[in-house]
């Protein structure tokens, strides 16, 4: 499991004056830099190189967040497939667990635009980060 | 069906060149207006009042999405509940469907935090944009 | 003078009700594509032809934004250097002007990580867009 | 001086491979926090109490901001005036000064949509953190 604390900015609150929902994907991406250190080490991010795609994203809103206290963003690798795996993020605050959420990540080369199987040794270092 | 047509601003690109993942999350959020609209008609967007709150938001990647080209976002109801409705989007660039995504908004009483009815006259409004 | 029309979206309030500061930032940036395109028609945007790097910006808020009503950014060029020109935005909602600002942009090669004279045909296509 | 630590996320990055000029904004708001809890200690931001206006930012971009290593954010107040206070930022990373910036706020009713005087002792605790 991965740990981050994260603490929301004012314009992070909507006009309800609860955290909006769009931000908490910021902070998984965040959480997610571990993750992608595991493909990229230097996080050069060239696309030459570069083996990661998004395929899919979902969040369910089971409390409100507020910007008060700090937020704690618990990551875990759920699912470790062939040519994708799935990441599971949870967003905790005062004890609340508060957000949700997935993300389905594809192995994949940007120059022939293509899924492409994951290494192996790769799909070790995920499966150190399973969700017990 | 809401249609909008939004542009890519140069942040919303990432270091690989495409829409970062999380942006159509905001052209989706402003394509819902309309339906805001249903039930706060001046955008008043008073916690007293306001009636509406996410519950689950959920995205597929189909296609990637670049700066040049204009993007159309398509909008309908795709679910009416009794204390909640779903949202569907589409994001369309150059003929090709890009993003597709849900939205699940419950209605809700923010002075006793809890969900309440969609009163009839809002569902029928609602059901006049339903997913063919 | 370029101009282009914006909507706010429900999250880019924030708990005052008002449109946060940091907003406008993007419809400015959102308003520069069209001088991006000057520098590159095709808005291919890498990093070995790319010119163009941000020195500084600034923004005067004279009055609030609100979500209700469409802005209008209007966007000049205010001066035209030797490496660098500035770009001058407004935001206007209802009559109001609402945000000012400017932005400095360096006329930059990646490569060497040294700003370049601008060249002459840029430079007069910058001018046609000469504040009044 | 107040110091943060921030931690740049993918999609902060834009496809010059560099943190995008706005970004920067978020952390320095992040960076204000302490100094709202001064004027609304408990963080309740409720607009006929709150008291805080933003009337002028800007930033001078120094040097490129990168993904991989983290960003120390330091806050001063430079300057406390009748009905107005300025806050001056840095962003450092890796020994180098990348960006610096002003936020002038102004201390304002909202009921009344006017500046008001900021009180004494308010005065007194901004002073404390006056740029030496």
């Amino acid at each position: 499991m991965f740990k981050i604390t994260v603490t929301a900015r004012f314009g992070d609150l909507d006009a309800l004056g609860h955290i909006n929902n769009i931000v908490p994907a910021t902070w998984f991406e965040l959480a997610r830099t571990p993750i992608l250190k595991i493909f990229d080490p230097h996080m050069s991010i060239d696309k030459k190189d570069f083996c990661l795609i998004m395929a899919h994203t979902d969040y369910d809103f089971t409390d409100q967040l507020y910007i008060k206290d700090e937020i704690e963003i618990r990551t875990w690798i759920s699912k470790v497939g062939t040519k994708s795996f799935t990441v599971y993020h949870e967003a905790w605050q005062q004890g609340r667990l508060c957000v949700k959420g997935s993300a389905v990540i594809v192995h994949y080369d940007f120059n022939i635009e293509k899924s492409t199987p994951i290494p192996e040794d790769k799909k070790k270092l995920l499966e150190d980060h399973f969700l017990a």
